[in-house]
């Protein structure tokens, strides 16, 4: 048996190996490659995915896991071992489904399409996009046809993101908030934040982001922050975290955005060293992953404590501007909900309504009710819908994310469930840190860090979505409630015209 | 046969891959890892080169390089498929000599030896240095034990780098150009160079490289320079060419770092695109690899047609250092002989001193003649003897150079004979570009690059290095009497006592 398992974690590490060397691809494509270098990486990343398919979905493994159930039932439920024969073993039977020719395909098209979105979106191109688009679902619909599903063939394209949900669960919180937020945003208080729509020298910005990441818990030499179109976090290992972010020349958005990934950061650096170089080296979903990405830009990076802190050091690096200010009328524009048109700058309130609009569309782009050459028309007329904007062109509308020109289908509804976790957890956090508040005016965020490092980010993937969530709240519920109730809260409290 | 054929291109296609993809983790390690990211990046490569290691010995590949026996006769030497045929079973038979688990341990060794390097280096720490060099010279001893020789255990080292050749031929050269070299240094006037000894703004440097790079008929888009610590330059396709230099504070060393990059970029660059994904979407050797970064540094980044154009533009970036010194001065001092401690930093007459001692230093420590914590002591007498200077540090001593640390033993001859084989070309090079001078002052190095190209990049490694050599000069034979000639005639043209 112990030599089974000795066998079964030599060739899950290689594996593991196989995708983190992928993910250093997908980085450096993102951020370093030159324009020309796209087909070949593209190839790349297409032949790591069908190798580490391959070997993953082997008999072998399958016989493994089947030798290893024995013990898995002997350990504690979870333990690093017992988790990693149950955790694997639902991954392999979902894989096994999947021809590995169809993974290095699906790889290869979102290679292709991420660069493709590049240049799309910076010529305001949709036409250009299109071909991308439709290989790409195309490629997701066959992936639909490798599983048996019940609610929605969306549901096995969700299960990639947020394993064990159901399209319906998704439908049924998001029916709840939709209607509470397009309200808030109507009753929302006009803030006047014209004060941050100036320019802010972007490589103050970038010092002070970095400053500010110097200050969350992260062990020194184990991370790095970049510049880049789409700000995104991967990692390599707990000790080799990329953060990205980017440097506009108006307005602050970096500061939110970087920790943001930060966040992302925070999770991949506090996974226990145990499980490295297996399967269970990631958080349980990426609902999860985004709870603590939407806990340090929002709970954390839009609190009055954070900024009692940091407010003057922001005044000192960007004295003209915001000098005349005070920390008051800053809150209130940092915390504002307003429409907009793009989701990555949408505040906390309009946010989660951009995630629905997208929800929406990709279920119609599955289920084939939509095609993705009328994606420009229903998206326009969804953002009139939900948050009264008219989207000016193809750039600031359909084009501006990454995520379905790179094959990310069903990813989108985990920000939202994101948002909504991280109020179920930040009550917990909340509750176990009598001092927060008082160690954030001090600056120091290290215990809070070190205290979701040890009660969440070190778990990594042993438990389920649902059963990590118990584990910290008492209840596998995904519960809307303490969102909205933030939500209405805030913006009661904002000053009224202000 | 065409089936067979197209089997074997897949097979080399997917593991050029993961080679290209060691190469992207290689050069992320170099450029962008966090300092801790250094033990799982180990793991990373030493899987990846282990996978592909098993895959390129296979049987299989094996078998259809004996079925394509008859197609490989039957078509011209130098075709795409006959080389492809017979330059990869010559790989293969190599390879298959060599056990898996060495390659995968000498690849984790590397890679961890890199990482002792920078912080050994500076530290100025020999002894952390010690374990890392005794344990990647065991493990080059192990290897080359998996083959037959019959000069010297060196050979198969060498081999790796420079294929197809002896250490005796090696030391015949480096015998002819030794003592020419002792005597052009003694006899060199010594030129005033200290307008170079002075402040320089990196972030100028930086523009200047940048601008240089650009008009050396890279295709836009397929390249980048990048600080580190230790200049290199690699590839990830034709397309995806990745230089790298170092900024000084202290003189304009980048210059010449740059151009020397660029000569290997440039090669990397003009790979003939039927080529990519296979073995042969390489240079032929090191030597010649080197060759090409001698002659784009030294043979164009020293010469007066160059600067006739580019010396304008360097003075009006750096005013304050340059506005009073005369072309002929600039010219003189960057053509000085003048003995060193550091090889990168070397001139072009002391250089290859600098390379003889690393050659006779491998050669004893691979055949156990010297202990590796014996290496200080040796270094500071071979550089007593060969170049007359006093080491004061191992920083500035065995510590300066990455190669022994990551493995690269038998690396060291091949930009001596760069040196020589550079001069024999050039030869051909001039006598084909009757204009090159004209263009040269005029700015213009894309027909030198395209000439360069046409007759030698886009061979990539379908000849030997000898049949190569023999291609462009007539002749296979390696001849230092080119070079020697070329430097005597450099020193003696230099100003006495300028």
């Amino acid at each position: 048996m112990d030599a089974d398992l000795r066998t079964l974690r030599e060739r899950l590490a290689e594996i593991a190996d196989l995708q983190r060397a992928m993910a250093v691809l997908g980085w450096d494509q993102r951020v370093s490659m030159p324009r020309l270098g796209a087909p070949a990486r593209a190839e790349q990343l297409a032949t790591l995915g069908r190798i580490a398919h391959e070997r993953f979905t082997s008999d072998e493994i399958g016989r493994l896991l089947e030798e290893l159930r024995p013990l898995e039932e002997s350990l504690p439920y979870d333990s690093d071992d017992a988790s990693l024969v149950r955790v694997t073993r639902r991954d392999w039977e979902k894989n096994r489904r999947v021809p590995a020719e169809l993974r290095a395909e699906t790889i290869r098209a979102a290679a292709q399409g991420q660069q493709v979105w590049i240049e799309a979106r910076a010529n305001n191109d949709f036409a250009a996009f299109l071909p991308a688009l439709e290989r790409n679902f195309e490629l997701r619909r066959r992936y639909v046809e490798c599983f048996e599903w019940e609610d929605s063939p969306y549901t096995p394209l969700l299960d990639d993101f947020e394993p064990l949900m159901e399209t319906t669960e998704v439908a049924e919180v998001f029916d709840t908030i939709k209607p509470v937020l397009s309200e808030l945003v109507k009753e929302a208080p006009r803030v006047d934040a014209s004060f941050l729509d100036v320019p802010f020298d972007p490589d103050r910005q970038r010092e002070l982001c970095t400053r500010l990441l110097d200050t969350l818990g992260f062990e020194p030499g184990s991370w790095r922050l970049d510049p880049t179109v789409h700000p995104f976090c991967i990692s390599f290992s707990t000790r080799d975290v990329r953060m990205t972010t980017r440097y506009q020349p108006i307005g602050l958005d970096s500061i939110w955005s970087t920790m943001h990934e930060a966040g992302h950061g925070q999770y991949a650096h506090g996974i226990s060293p145990s499980l490295e170089r297996t399967p269970l080296a990631n958080a349980p979903s990426l609902g999860l992953n985004e709870s603590q990405s939407r806990t340090w830009e929002n709970l954390v990076g839009r609190s009055l404590p954070f900024w009692a802190h940091w407010y003057e050091p922001l005044q000192a690096t960007f004295p003209d501007q915001l000098g005349h200010v005070s920390l008051d009328r800053f809150l209130a524009a940092i915390n504002r909900a307003e429409p907009g048109l793009i989701r990555v700058e949408a505040d906390e309130t309009t946010y989660s309504l951009h995630i629905i609009l997208r929800f929406d569309l990709e279920q119609r782009l599955v289920d084939g009710s939509l095609a993705p050459k009328d994606l420009p028309e229903a998206w326009s007329a969804g953002m009139k819908d939900l948050l009264g904007v008219d989207v000016p062109d193809d750039a600031q509308g359909v084009l501006q994310d990454t995520h379905w020109a790179s094959g990310g289908i069903g990813y989108f509804p985990t920000y939202a469930l994101g948002n909504v976790i991280s109020l179920q957890l930040w009550a917990v956090v909340r509750e176990a840190l009598p001092d927060l508040d008082a160690q954030m005016e001090a600056g120091d965020l290290r215990p809070l860090s070190a205290w979701l490092t040890e009660n969440l980010y070190s778990l990594g993937r042993k438990l389920t979505p649902k059963e990590t969530i118990e584990r910290l709240t008492g209840s596998p519920a995904i519960d809307p409630q303490p969102y909205l109730a933030y939500l209405r809260e805030k913006l009661s409290a904002l000053p009224a015209g202000a």
